[in-house]
């Protein structure tokens, strides 16, 4: 279905579309993607565009990455509840074309992402403290609020991302969100420069981006993935040792955590990212990691229980986190990684009149690496 | 002039006052004192109500606690420009009265509190990280923005302290900016229940709230001011160790220093809170302080340096921490702590009318607590 | 079998004692209760007195505590091997009577105790970070070091801890392993004074330690235990909210968590410590604590697991951390809050060849408080 | 004098050196620089060669670093007492030749190091924290204890270094105390990956160290020091912003802030760690750090005092954080960067006969680079 990889420049068509912007009109109507039930049809329709109230700006958006929650919105089997009707979507890339009374840190024609938390409280305990995603008011794109699936959509002005001006808004899409992710979860893991950070499911979409951040922060990382394919992605990113888990047989879980150990100076990592989505390996990785050592919870399969032996937990000394998404703090911080050119994002751009059909291939499990949707066709 | 630290009981009038409120209609004018150039007259006169901006809310005042930093806005002698003309003020009490179409962490009737950052810009790298304080648009209640001594100001509804219902209006008002203040350099500190801290000034306005503060949070508290009034003050807060620097001569800070440490284990204070407006006493505090301990500096002395030898900076690996004002979360919890009453705060109640003649005292330095001025006179 | 708390006055006794050593010779032979076999009888007999190495000073035990992990030590049920023939114990307070010739920091006559951790390689990296209680080659007094079940026992010098002169040696035997153990897995919870700690099992004999430091240290406290008597005993200690498992049926954890919630400010508590060795109890605690709270695990029921739902574990940004025992800047601490009167230590003091027979009553889970046993009979 | 920057292969000839070891009996008498009286002659001569006490190890020291602190040992310029007479050196490189009896990490063969903290209490708050160089009993190779400046010297085991084998040990000399310290500076700073670090004499000895270890923990890094050389040295080792400080005139100082902090975000460095030994330099930097900031002072000019404006301080919330020497942790990190390759020391290498010129050099500040003394010539 889709060709390649290949992509049209957004770099090239910017200035053109800032000289425009002067004289630019925001238009009633616009094309999104939005459903009425879950599991009802994905219809790439014509859409009202939304109004920005006084605090919020209205994004242009340019490019939207696919994450796999926007499949658990659609399917609506989380134990959360989603708006309906919804327009998903909470990776959205574009330019600011509006703005509330309010707004005082945007202008128009500046660059504007759309994150996973489009606005919460800023008033409790969690927003003081910098849990924004804590927020017991956490208002949620393509969730709670309409997201990035279509040509226009609102976020609130201070949750809203600021992109460097030049960035390549299709690149910097998934960062958004898997990007900024994997930057918090190697946060909550704490760990310092030269120490081993282990990432199980490595060469992944979200593992890809946590093994680059991992040596931009100067840590050690072990890969943990399965096949050759996967194993050579992993060196190419500059990962440093690779365990490859079909090489172990389903009841040889001791030899595979003894090798982890082995290759992490015989004590395991200090640290342990799990983007896998398999619950078995979250409770395998409480027993290779190293003693004092941090497990950092990051993928939902779902229905999934983290298991961990008490006795083992207490007498290594470790900590079991969990990490949901990035703060203001930690998009900030994830993003100048990317634009210092030290986190790449490996990407597939389709329309999004397509994105049915992205929808089918991930349910079916079938993608590799993050598609984008680009909201001109 | 002022006979005594009798003050009306905010309590009882609340209740008719919540009532009134639902047929209440907000005046056009208010008294309040405001000057027109640094060092001019202060002025107690009719002025137009504020308006509330869409992310604001209109409070009615009740209470205003009249703070150091006052007089230095009228005097102006501050590197950093301040308003003019002024209505000056941080540390004001009441009820909010009116809220712009954007506010949604407050309703009418809710108790709130103005603090010296009535807002910020929620945007920048210090916002994100609840550096708040250091943000370069921080706007300053009773400095860059009108504060608290008039009947009905407008405060950043994010940044605005929430006051549980109940509370004493007067007595609170001083914890709003005071409290805070040195609860933010206690945390600052960073210290842990159990160890000793030495508040250098612990008998004056900040000093008091200081030991109390310590005392609530497991610390063991020496303290140090002059003469047996102020130890008497300081022992019935709850204080341990009390070292009067009137029985030292000036050339005999050696001595000094060995009995501030023979009390402390012999080895110092892990943390040192200066809050005296003594430039030499915060050098001193560089000598006797725990090595690995921490001098945090609050009181501000009009030029001072703080000088540090470098030899004994390093060897007993020594941090100087500058603690300026809290943040939202340390609004939150010193306010906590007042309404559990382990914090009290001793005020002396004039009407706002009089404030010229505190102001006036308080450059003569013949203030003892805090005043606090009641709007309603 | 046990008439009554009373016990004989350590301090009165402790100054002739002193003036004694000066002409003291160590004896050859000792009393002290050893088994040769897991699970084998328990022999009150005479045995050799050790020699200390260079790096060991030889303590006269004169208290000891008695602690579960010695059942587990001599039943042989942990997943660790321990030494055969083995004299247990690890809670022993004494005076050192001799020392290695490599000993600098403990002089003839020194109060001194025996903790779990007898020795450690000093060496590695978990040593290195003041994690010695990981260290791979971890010395454990009463499992792979005769411990302090006899009258005379060997510490390694580095880790055993000063007792300050007068303390009561009986008194301060539990606080060796039980008080610094909960003051360890309350500074493992890392809170701020003014949060709420949930403590599960509050009333036992971990837990009841555990209430007293948390007061100590500024923090808010919800106990979690079953009964009248338990209740009376938490409130006495100055807890703050005390909820009565009991009262709840084995389907209803669901009102439970609600009451839970209710009484910390709706949210729940900011951390929890387990003491209590019920599986089930562990698991709860993961749904009652507050998002981005920490669960600490502490006690270590035989075979148990801690199971926490990963969507819950994720979007609330919870922790399990688990505590071990504490290090000698802990142990220190600990004593401290001892010394200075902030936490009691609850015991029944009978003689060291009665052992057996507390073993049998704490197989029978009939020992409420600590016992502990004086070597002089 | 010295012709190059050649040296003498140490990895060809060690494992000749070890296969000797087998057989290898320790010499009476060694050769070794001792001097008598502070100021007094350095003579080259036959001495005793030390015997190890229990609980330390004698290493056969084949390589010396010379290092500013050793002149101020000689001078006895420095406040605190050098014992007499004395033989310096703390940067020692060797080989196990004997072990005390209660030493158990380490074997003969093992490679090991000589740190300026030789040993310390390890009982006291300080040393049960890590804080062992803030030890009251610290002893200190080439002050209170002989140091490396001979072919066999003491260290106490627990202290000593642990030297990977087949490491290169003229190279790795200089990382015991100057590595040592620019990583203990960095971890003082408390950066995180991304921020900005400014390194104030950022081409000398200890900044070129901490150019490369910044680098390795994924900061960013603006150097500041004087001339095209230095220029040059910096950007070959991977520093990302060079400021010239010979640029500016003596009271252009305002302007030299000002290119600083534009060429970190426009607020400047998140960290400053001052290696240079300019007091007026340690001062500029309280002025261009970024809000928050932290300043970090190194080097220790004679004499020096460190001036904050207490205003700036605390509006700003800066920190001025002293960083001694590392412990034994920061030792095993720094020694991993270096074994990793991640950091390298640029060194030339003379006799340990040679020493008194090296001296004079030093004393005449004409040493660019770190000179090691080969003690075999």
């Amino acid at each position: 279905m889709f060709s390649s990889f290949t992509r049209t420049a957004t770099k090239t068509r910017l200035p053109s579309l800032l000289r425009l912007q002067s004289t630019f009109k925001i238009p009633e109507k616009q094309m999104g993607v939005i459903f009425y039930k879950h599991g009802g049809p994905l219809e790439y329709k014509e859409l009202p565009v939304p109004k920005p109230k006084a605090t919020e700006i209205l994004i242009n958006v340019k490019y939207s990455g696919v994450c796999h929650t926007d499949l658990h919105a659609w399917k609506g089997d989380w134990p959360l509840a989603a708006k309906l009707p919804l327009i998903g979507g909470h990776e959205g890339a574009g330019v600011v074309v509006a703005k509330g009374s309010a707004v005082t840190n945007f202008e128009i024609g500046d660059l504007a992402g759309i994150k996973w938390l489009n606005g919460s409280c800023m008033s409790c305990e969690f927003c003081e403290n910098g849990d924004e995603s804590n927020c017991l008011k956490a208002d949620l794109s393509g969730y709670t609020h309409d997201g990035s699936f279509q040509q226009y959509a609102t976020a609130d002005a201070i949750q809203a991302a600021h992109i460097e001006k030049g960035a390549d808004l299709a690149q910097v899409a998934p960062i958004l969100c898997a990007g900024v992710t994997v930057y918090k979860a190697l946060k909550t893991a704490d760990l310092r420069a030269g120490q081993w950070v282990a990432i199980s499911g490595a060469a992944g979409g979200l593992g890809s981006l946590a093994v680059q951040y991992a040596k931009a922060m100067g840590l050690r990382v072990l890969g943990i993935d399965g096949g050759d394919a996967k194993k050579d992605l992993f060196y190419s990113m500059g990962g440093d040792v690779f365990v490859d888990f079909t090489k172990y047989g389903k009841t040889d879980t001791q030899k595979m955590n003894q090798d982890i150990q082995k290759a992490t100076d015989g004590l395991g990592p200090h640290g342990v990212i799990n983007v896998s989505v398999s619950e078995s390996a979250i409770t395998q990785s409480t027993e290779y990691v190293r003693p004092t050592g941090k497990v950092v919870l990051v993928g939902m399969p779902a229905g999934a229980v983290c298991k961990s032996d008490v006795f083992n937990h207490v007498v290594k000394s470790l900590q079991i986190r969990g990490s949901y998404v990035g703060n203001r703090a930690d998009t900030r911080e994830a993003l100048r990684f990317f634009s210092e050119g030290k986190v790449k994002s490996p990407i597939k751009v389709v329309g999004l009149s397509k994105l049915p059909e992205v929808y089918k291939l991930m349910e079916q499990g079938k993608i590799l690496g993050r598609y984008v949707v680009d909201t001109s066709y």
